[in-house]
């Protein structure tokens, strides 16, 4: 994987990762946005449900990395995350590369790719880079994810 | 895969499915990105590399269902439909369901599901249901993608 020509991100004012560059000039509403990332990612990591689905509007629609094809609506995310959170890898967080956030209004949407640190280096989860994409949208004042998409790209050689 | 469940969709005035619904009222700039939605697709199936290369945003960034991680920059997703499209199948359209497009000023977020149609019924494609999610942007008025994320989901217990 091309990993060593990514830059790595400034997710915001939140230490989430370990290649935090430069601060750089953010307007507010894309700092809340940054933040709620950085929170969603502090939840997963702290396997803290209730504030994991804190981050999701009631109508999101889910495009997880496994199945089913897509998940409609907080309960069924909820019912996933309450699954899997127990058996996520217990990681001290995460290392995020290439974030890019656009906001316009009460729209945004943001793309980075990541992979968990902080875990037994002989782990599978190690060296997997995730690819997510999320749509936000800010409901009476408050951002909240209303679209997510979590992948690996598949290698048909691979099986 | 939960499929029976899910609503066909109305994609825009373009007939790119065969399960459309009753037209719906879109904004203009809704129309425009579900018109560009139809043109991709139509490139796709057609596999007219200048026609789909035109739908791009110059910084583009592309996470592909099949490696490398991403791509960054429209000539390397240039080159990358170049190498896919001549393996691509032989497809009449595609039968897409639950589009969602939003709209905020310069900024519009879609995601939907699709499968080829008109294949061999034999063609490993035609089962295979793809989750898509996009990012455009409006530049001087005309939209493009700004980023495109496109997978399958991962079955562990499949290998």
């Amino acid at each position: 994987m091309p990993i060593g020509s990514l830059n790595p991100i400034d997710i915001g004012d939140i230490a989430m990762t370990s290649t935090l560059t430069a601060p750089q000039t953010h307007t507010h509403d894309e700092k809340q946005v940054r933040q709620l990332i950085a929170d969603q990612t502090s939840a997963i990591c702290a396997k803290n449900l209730e504030q994991l689905i804190a981050c999701y509007a009631k109508d999101a629609v889910l495009f997880d990395m496994k199945p089913p094809l897509q998940l409609q609506g907080v309960e069924a995310i909820h019912q996933m995350w309450a699954a899997c959170l127990p058996c996520m890898p217990n990681a001290s967080g995460t290392e995020a590369q290439d974030l890019s956030v656009t906001v316009s209004g009460d729209l945004a949407l943001a793309h980075w790719i990541f992979r968990f640190a902080g875990i037994d280096s002989a782990h599978p989860a190690t060296q997997m880079w995730f690819r997510v994409t999320a749509g936000y949208r800010k409901h009476q004042g408050q951002w909240q994810i209303v679209h997510e998409h979590c992948s690996i790209p598949f290698d048909p050689t691979r099986g």
